[in-house]
């Protein structure tokens, strides 16, 4: 199944003419799934290669506005749109609050259903084929990484091996696959006689903002992607500590003890034109350390 | 003094690629006023020549989310870019809820003072140098169409005729000029012997979201600009009825009524890609008509 994130939104604070606020989008199959949604990311998604109708599921890091204030407009919006299906919202313990108040404002009542549903620290959220898991992370206010962890999928079929216990090519395979018993010629053959172990699915971590906090490291623990908050470069670390945030090269000494494939970089200050100087701080500790760019798009693929 | 209207967000109902949400500037002189704030003002703020620390006063004109969800994000930025000055906020009444509403939202509150006023039809706000003036239009939400009126300037100063009273040219002149009564050779000169009538300001029309209003006749009358709500194109009139909006050709059909110098369109409907068809619309009624873009500047000119 094809599983790719889209940076709708990478920098942090407030929005600048080259970066927008806060907003990941990650496509998995046909349903897509929104990480935060700061001001403006209807238009994001607009410009990018997916539809907002697409969206089924919101998960809110936490409640500052760079992150939260894209709902309302995107609410209405997609009911100008006709929207019918239902959207979750999830977020810290106040979402529904949250969530109420941004449908008081104005004129609008929503004819589609909203559902909304708060998260705590640890939380798994179980969904078909695969679970989003929260843990609170380090900020000046309380806010939640997410982690979307694929189901594992079967193992590796042994075709040679399946064709000398005499199963003939066919729907059997199928079934062994699907991880069914067979007879043949009277005898039972289990799944496991001809496939490998199972296969762990794709694993996504997205930090929200953070300093360095430590429980991210077994929670992003072999993430395949870990994004992480790289809002200040090395030399205004104190300016990071002060607000919360991490600078790139502490993103990267997380990615390093996490054990982690790749490394974004989010959430960088407006300050930073290109953020060249963030990736070249993060590659110094991580050599898979890359800065994000609006409508940049990364393809996550099985590693086996 | 300088006085240009700045374009900001064209579209209406929601933001498209092509054009953002409604927002206009207009810069008199060192002031910026704000009609209107959607959701994304302050990024497109960030792609004009203005500063969105100079915008004093903001003036809503209605409840809809494209006409003020870009409010918060601007307050919250503002405060972050170290806002000392007090901000205004006028709007119909409801516009002090809506405001406590949007700086209840998560984790913010301004350190910089936010004074709010209600207005109501026929109301008249007095500042320096021009006043501000409030009509009730007919959209299907109560809704206020603004008018910027400058106070008249002082009459032309007929040198020769100055000069032909035994007024040495100098001091006296500008006294004169000031509306001040000046004494030459024990002879009292008023100004008005060596000073033309006053001389009218400039005048423009914002008609917020509105069907054909009547009352839009006398109240934009001899503007030198209006900016009128055009939606639609003639051909699908029934549906700017339906939804409280005018279309292209209607907007001219007031333009022409009121007598005024040149006509923007705006509030465009993401249906359009650029317009064109609604500009050849009101051209037919009103040759003076013109579709606006996002990021268009128009300057307005002293008439004589």
């Amino acid at each position: 199944m094809q599983l790719d994130i889209h940076f709708l939104g990478t920098g942090g604070s407030w929005p600048a003419v080259h970066r927008n606020v806060s907003s990941i989008a990650i496509k998995r199959g046909s349903e897509v799934l929104l990480f935060d949604c700061g001001e403006g990311t209807q238009r994001q998604l607009q410009r990018s290669a997916l539809s907002y109708m697409q969206i089924s599921k919101i998960f809110i890091s936490h409640f500052h506005g760079d992150h939260f204030l894209g709902l309302p407009g995107f609410f209405q919006t997609i009911q100008l749109n006709e929207r019918k299906d239902p959207l979750y919202v999830f977020g810290p313990r106040g979402i529904k609050k949250l969530v109420g108040q941004l449908l008081d404002l104005g004129y609008f009542a929503p004819s589609y259903k909203i559902h909304v549903e708060e998260v705590d620290d640890g939380d798994v959220l179980t969904f078909d084929g695969y679970c989003i898991k929260a843990l609170a992370v380090c900020h000046n206010v309380p806010c939640l990484a997410y982690c979307l962890e694929e189901d594992s999928r079967p193992g590796k079929f042994h075709k040679k091996k399946a064709l000398s216990l005499g199963i003939p090519e066919g729907p059997l395979f199928n079934k062994l696959q699907k991880g069914l018993t067979v007879e043949v010629q009277g005898k039972k053959i289990a799944p496991s006689a001809v496939m490998g172990k199972p296969r762990p699915g794709r694993k996504i971590t997205i930090t929200g903002d953070t300093r360095p906090c430590d429980g991210l490291i077994e929670f992003a623990g072999k993430s395949d992607v870990l994004i992480h908050d790289s809002t200040f470069d090395s030399s205004i670390q104190q300016k990071a500590n002060e607000y919360g945030h991490s600078t790139a090269r502490q993103a990267a000494e997380i990615a390093q003890k996490a054990g982690v494939e790749k490394l974004f970089l989010v959430h960088i200050s407006p300050r930073y034109k290109d953020g060249k100087l963030l990736e070249e701080d993060a590659k110094k500790v991580f050599e898979e350390s890359y800065v994000t760019h609006d409508f940049m798009v990364a393809e996550v693929r099985y590693r086996n």
